[in-house]
């Protein structure tokens, strides 16, 4: 590719509103632009890369004996009322009217539809198991979309299902899964880490996130410092501490400061207090709402997803009203306590093993010194409630718990028969019998993984793509050549010899000062550039600068097929 | 590919609701279903077809120089705004509202996306002429969704769109495209033409369709006997008869009969008929409206195209009601002639030429014979407005008038500055002036061309694929493998070798009866069927059937490579 018939597209200045580094440098390198909030078109340089990865993904599809389709985007509403998700989905589902005023959705995912033409397709188990994918636009209505291609609205995504009679069975496809994402992401050349994660709202058991590991990332990610172990913090069990909790030593005592006073003024240590917060219970229909008390150790933090998947406590988690806290405790929250409450108390492992420690006392500005939980509380529920920290002992059970940021591209769940079960897909079993089908699911964010790419690897000049995924394998710069006739024609020979290897190569043939033309592809991230210039010439030379070491290097012009080995 | 690890999905019978040949096949054939009106699931066999064709498009389009891109599905509203067509785009543009209650539209097409995009990123003569495309979903919220694929709401398509400083520069863009098409199309190996064709309501000059032959196809087209014109009906001209006029030999007289019946009565040539029809007027804003009247030989068709493109006439054609006829004509349509019409009259060419012809009299139930133009009908506008009928002259001077029927597939234009100019799409020139560019637009359907292949390419059995896109190479059909361990054996060998070659063959390793094995690869169109089969091994061979000829023969298992040179 020539650059004078190409778009090339690069910006010099950082647009203002681009708030993380992958977003202003697709912008900068003329890989995306937007059209309207969260909405955007893939210039040609940033398509390059984009297909580059739905290709390695599809690949490793094919490898791993997953069959591909492909769905519409636009899905008719009965599919989602009969499986419920057109009540359960918030508004990220966009809704729409055709012409004859029927309601359709954009997909933001396709359960619904291959569950639906599996149950019309697969009629025996013998046709089992069956696995397939599709690499399709979606959509979501973010409230508030951002970061560009990260969280956009419309995005490109690798969805993929199977089908299976048993749940071993399903767990063995999730096994070869698991190993075909673990192969995309090591053909991308992406640091990633696949993380025990959460299964949220699409029900089900087992499952685990892929993760590019980034500084920017949104997620933090707990591993072992000793072993494999990898879990999203949602999902990272902390262990309770070891040993017996210590017997009372102290007396009950009533301060008159509420607690955070109470600990600036006394140089009471955080670790020996409690913090007690009220949320929301889990009611069946018709029963009166109830409020329910997490108590968590002072210094450590409530992890929402634990607190919401425990039965008594109402999903999602909802802070209690200051008219609730009232009613329950007679006081501000900021004087709640354990002692003497008249509701459910759950308590945290760690908060759990203290003894002799300080919290409220459920009158405004008053607090408690040397609570016993046994002697002073009464019955409790001790749960695992917490985020865990850096240093917390690994729930593998190998070394310590380090916390590392990163953006999930990929999830693969054990999904059960949630949409099998709601739109009746089952089978003819060997013996005869009508059995509802289990199910797996498996998303990768193809639009995402290139965004995450780039914050993985950039520098201030701008991207450095890993070579699988690079728009140009290389790019020839020559210098001056419409002042040297001699670079020129070393230039255009070079260009025609590399295009004919069948390489991908950006020849800049722009009258544009050198300055000009290495920050473009430094900044496009182009791994090799091959400078030819007058000097270099006169032993048969040019110079090759690698983008990821930044090193500089003669070499022989009738050498440089070698770059390529 | 197994297919005991594949999904095959054929079927027996003829879906009842299947209107033509294609979607009847593309269903059986497992390639489609259907999830909602005008939309479909495509199944692995149909997505390996449509995949063909998208990479030979998508070669094709980058071999003649132009840049893929791919813009959002969903576009905002204030675009269309700002073209016109938000105002002018009828019921098939999909408009929805996001959770902001803003508006947008689901794509038919990109010109309002690509025209501002090259409108913020082109900014110099330098870089011109451009040329993009894009392969991507589009949807057209058709009010019958009928014949699968053929005219389906949510489709793939190839759109392209270049930008020029000059018409000339765009004519030679066009010429560029219409050579590329033109290879796209042969090597899909599908019997095509590429048609003259009117703009329709996109604007612009200069336009050409690209058709399938086939006799199920929805379009006219004219072609001469001796020449390499073709045109759309709707475009080709129907030339003036040769000769001078012959002159007037009859009286008018009166006939006491409506023309219809008269002509039955009294053995008239429907030849030297005209019939009148009255339609609308053009008139300007403010203007009442006006009645025209269209006459034509009684035995010709009125063009639609050609009429409404006349300046005096309405766009949309509108035929004029009853009560406009009787304030016009005092009488009923059936009795309206050209003699004494106090409005405009424009006469097709051909009815212009004749002498002592029948015509109504304006008067319920009376018509006119031996009337003359000059002498008894006074100023008549004289024009093109009939359908060419097959002997009819071709147009290029060359040979007569052939009709076919076609089926469209791709479509260009020389769209001119419509979209440029309303969305200020322009550059500085080499003087440094501000210039509005001319644009050209290029699509294809590439959903439609999987429909399109099997209408001009099927038989009583099934698909005949042209080898390009056939969704297999070859097929392996042994017979009782479980029976034979030889046959077992054989079959597997030659998979695997097939397979190593790069080769894209269905193993039908099914547990069923030679009958139903043939039948479903007759039906999906598999070119190569390869016939392990006991009795042949004794020599070391295979039977070969070719899936287009029918032939059958035997070959060395030794020489099956030589098939796939």
């Amino acid at each position: 590719m020539r650059t004078s018939q190409y778009l090339l597209s690069t910006q010099k200045e950082t647009p203002a509103h681009a708030e993380v580094i992958s977003h202003q440098l697709m912008l900068r390198a003329g890989l995306v632009r937007n059209v309207a909030s969260g909405l955007y078109t893939w210039l040609p340089t940033g398509l390059k890369v984009l297909r580059k990865v739905e290709t390695i993904v599809r690949e490793e599809m094919q490898r791993a004996g997953v069959i591909e389709t492909l769905m519409p985007m636009v899905q008719p509403a009965d599919l989602w009322e009969e499986s419920g998700r057109w009540e359960d989905y918030g508004p990220e589902l966009l809704r729409l009217n055709d012409r004859h005023n029927r309601p359709f959705v954009l997909g933001p995912t396709h359960e619904e539809v291959i569950t639906k033409l599996i149950s019309t397709e697969i009629s025996s188990y013998k046709q089992l198991p069956i696995s397939l994918f599709q690499i399709q636009t979606k959509f979501r209505d973010e409230i508030r979309p951002r970061f560009g291609v990260m969280r956009g609205r419309e995005f490109l995504m690798k969805d993929a299902y199977s089908f299976h009679l048993s749940d071993d069975c399903l767990k063995q496809t999730y096994q070869i899964m698991f190993d075909a994402y673990c192969r995309i992401f090591e053909r991308l050349g992406l640091d990633f880490r696949p993380v025990i994660a959460d299964n949220g709202s699409i029900g089900g058991e087992g499952s685990h996130e892929f993760h590019v590991l980034a500084e920017s990332g949104e997620d933090d990610i707990a591993f072992s410092d000793s072993s494999d172990f990898a879990a999203n913090i949602e999902k990272a069990e902390a262990l309770a501490p070891q040993g017996e909790r210590a017997e009372p030593t102290q007396e009950i005592k009533i301060e008159e400061l509420k607690l955070e006073r109470l600990i600036k003024t006394s140089n009471l240590d955080l670790k020996n207090t409690v913090k007690t917060i009220l949320v929301l219970g889990a009611s069946a229909e018709g029963e009166a709402e109830k409020i329910v008390a997490l108590v968590l150790r002072g210094d450590h933090e409530l992890n929402d997803v634990k607190a919401e998947n425990l039965p008594s406590v109402a999903s999602p988690l909802t802070l209690a009203t200051d008219e609730q806290v009232s009613a329950v405790a007679n006081c501000h929250i900021t004087s709640v306590g354990p002692k003497g409450l008249n509701i459910e108390v759950i308590v945290d492992r760690s908060a759990a093993h203290l003894s002799d420690f300080a919290c409220g006392a459920n009158v405004n500005n008053q607090s408690y010194t040397g609570v016993n939980w046994q002697r002073d509380c009464g019955e409790i529920n001790i749960q695992d409630i917490r985020n865990v920290v850096e240093g917390d002992p690994s729930p593998c059970g190998e070394g310590k718990i380090v916390i590392k940021r990163g953006i999930e591209v990929g999830h693969i769940f054990q999904l059960g028969d949630k949409y099998a079960q709601a739109m009746n897909c089952g089978v003819l079993t060997e013996e005869g019998k009508n059995q509802t089908l289990t199910m797996g699911c498996y998303g990768i964010g193809v639009s995402r993984i290139v965004a995450a790419a780039i914050e993985q690897n950039h520098d201030k000049y701008g991207i450095k793509w890993p070579k699988a995924i690079a728009p140009f394998q290389a790019a020839i710069v020559p210098m001056n050549m419409a002042k040297s006739a001699r670079v020129k024609e070393t230039a255009e020979a070079l260009y025609e010899k590399l295009q004919q290897a069948g390489l991908e190569v950006l020849f800049d043939d722009r009258k544009e000062r050198p300055g000009v033309m290495f920050a473009d592809h430094e900044l496009i991230g182009t791994p090799i550039l091959l400078v030819v210039g007058e000097r270099n010439l006169d032993s048969q030379q040019i110079e090759v600068k690698d983008r990821i070491s930044g090193e500089k290097s003669l070499i022989a012009i009738d050498d440089v097929m070698s770059l390529f080995k």
